[in-house]
């Protein structure tokens, strides 16, 4: 099957960390959680290890209980974050602080939480192994991601609440030697379509041969 | 505009490593290169930092270079890994490595080489830092290669270089500051389509609420 280049550069470029259309009235079936982690278990992950493995949390308690956790390392952080792109005059950035804090008031109302881990603890000694530990998460998550938004849904990939890991995976029974990769919330969204963001020219930001900055 | 949830799919699931499958002898024109790092603009990112910058190497004698760093570090690796792997039986994962061989004995020959960089460093003491920089680069990476993709074009997300990190900053001029992501070997692919891999089903790898595994 040929794939349409229409439609991957469109899924692509309009699948927008969604924090504020997020509908916390509507329940999500876990089947639909369950058909985008098929599709994300296609990913690359180094050596077809596929390490991954997804805890989904709907209980409300649990996720009360993290958004707590969110809540208590993200206050301070986009304060001082928001305050420093508003003074550089930041308008895009400071709007993504003001959305981040949105998500920061109403984690707990959103009715899935996803959270991606990985077995095993990406090497602190071993750069290339750090680099290859990540590299075999993170496509999986965004594939994850990709296909929630061309199932009308939508989230976002936070990983703030990992400064407290070890207090999440008490909640979670998760064991130590599993990686958290972040924390998705999942919702259906609301309104009429999203679109591409503002980028530079790729040309800025693209160096031939020699690195050029 | 709606996605069309078949063509999501299809290009999530049927976006292979592609290692052996490259044209070695189709040149790749650069606004090809371009089009898809505009694609990979899109990605999430932490903070809307958009720190990412990609170095795309053409120049023969620089692939050259960089394919000898490769297989410096890939071949005592692969002949292990491979090893194990066939000794437990998992010949998926052999398989995996016998290609990873193909392309290191011909890495040189693929006609683009492309090294996604992120400035700045990932912190070795904060792992919420950590995991959030890998985080704002691997989902642009992705999407570069679902981008290729949709193009016709086919690469692998390797890691292994990374090793000698150091030995590619000096042959590219990439400063101390500015992390390497990987080595993307790129080309237009060869054959028919590409298909799904075989994976456990989703319900094996997912837990509700609790891990348990």
């Amino acid at each position: 099957m040929t794939i349409h280049l229409a439609c991957a550069d469109e899924l692509l470029s309009t699948t927008r960390a969604v924090r504020k259309r997020l509908d916390l009235a509507r329940p999500v079936p876990r089947q639909v959680i369950l058909d985008c982690i098929r599709i994300a278990q296609q990913a690359p992950n180094g050596s077809n290890r596929q390490d991954w493995r997804w805890l989904v949390v709907t209980d409300p308690a649990k996720r009360q209980a993290l958004a707590d956790l969110y809540r208590k390392t993200a206050t301070d952080y986009f304060e001082l974050a928001r305050g420093k792109a508003q003074a550089k005059g930041q308008e895009q950035t400071a709007r993504v602080y003001d959305s981040a804090q949105y998500l920061v008031d109403h984690l707990h109302e959103v009715p899935v939480h996803v959270i991606p881990c990985q077995r095993g603890r990406p090497s602190q000694d071993d750069k290339g192994h750090q680099a290859g530990f990540f590299a075999s998460i993170y496509p999986a998550v965004w594939s994850f991601n990709l296909a929630l938004r061309a199932r009308g849904l939508g989230t976002v990939l936070t990983t703030l609440h990992l400064r407290r890991e070890a207090e999440a995976a008490q909640l979670l029974g998760i064991p130590d030697d599993v990686t958290q990769a972040g924390l998705l919330p999942v919702a259906y969204t609301l309104g009429e379509g999203f679109k591409p963001a503002a980028r530079p020219a790729p040309e800025t930001i693209t160096f031939w041969d020699t690195w050029g900055e």
